[in-house]
């Protein structure tokens, strides 16, 4: 069976790649906006692990939508979930049995709902998984450790692919730097390099 | 790292063992009141997989509370979702990293919220994790017959070690056959006989 998995090269969307590989043929699925080329950390991070991978294209319409909900709120939550459903919707219009994201039990930014999941599935006709949405921080942290090499640091310098990258630099263009900081707390993110040995 | 997974010799937590042994030294637990001896099929179950198995004993009153509650309600979740509860508390006392169960994304019971997930983590310093929570009835279907070889057939014919077997006994050894037809409406179960060739 053909499963996309939206793929950010970090540990998360790493880690539901492996586990969904004893049953499906995973491709690493990165969405882009068209703004900047960070899909390439994704890339390289899929190929280290040997996952086929693919771009997707995202509507550039609903980045401006997700930026102006961004400054808004004056923080990004509401904007980034405005993303990852567009991406989901757009990543069950390909030609596959299912689709995942590495959504976790505690995160609170992106979340699709058990009503929407069966909705996407309905209208899709494919399955929508969340490999990780069983497993909470502590215990995805001591799986990461055992299973990856990987590098965390701030935000801003660790290369990845998730949809923040693309969203900074519009909001960086029109608004400044500044305005970036303002939006965006300082958080720290990982990338994974390969299995450790 | 040491996982308990409570099962039954069913589909789901068939499932979960082989999606948590990619991780973690997974031994599948039975509980048991030690009224029937429904256990013996989660043992054999388990030993075809080729898992460690151990049975957990109940409290008898924990039994006794949840078909008082079935009587009561003349349908069995509540009391299930009570004994349920009972014996993640009892898998979270042993000497181990991590506990488990095969709850899905779309069963109505037994069901643990976020919040009592990470209260059972932070009393007993252990892991929760439920690794079918994200995914559908329809994608686990799709496992179950891509992965093992199964017999399905009426709750009341198929041989398992779920906590029903056992609350079906007392009830009819208290209140007679008729009530227990009362309070369980029918439904089909599986049995795991092995890894399909």
């Amino acid at each position: 069976m053909e499963l996309a998995l939206l793929y950010s090269g970090g540990k998360d969307s790493s880690l539901a790649a492996l586990i969904l590989n004893n049953f499906y043929n995973v491709q690493c699925v990165t969405g882009s906006f068209g703004i900047t080329d960070d899909w390439e950390h994704a890339r390289r991070a899929a190929a280290r692990l040997g996952f086929a991978f693919q771009t997707l294209d995202l509507d550039r319409e609903i980045a401006d939508e997700a930026v102006e909900l961004m400054l808004q709120d004056g923080y990004p939550r509401n904007g980034i979930q405005r993303v990852h459903e567009h991406a989901i919707e757009r990543l069950a219009q390909l030609d596959i049995d299912a689709v995942a994201d590495g959504t976790r039990r505690d995160d609170r930014v992106p979340t699709i709902s058990r009503a929407q999941a069966q909705s996407l599935e309905d209208r899709h006709n494919v399955d929508y998984i969340t490999p990780l949405s069983g497993f909470g921080r502590h215990a995805i942290d001591q799986l990461v450790k055992d299973t990856f090499d990987i590098e965390v640091g701030p935000s801003e310098t660790i290369p990845k692919a998730d949809y923040e990258g693309e969203l900074r630099q519009i909001i960086a263009d029109n608004h400044g730097p500044g305005t970036v900081a303002e939006v965006f707390p300082d958080h720290t993110q990982t990338y994974v390099h390969g299995i450790s040995e």
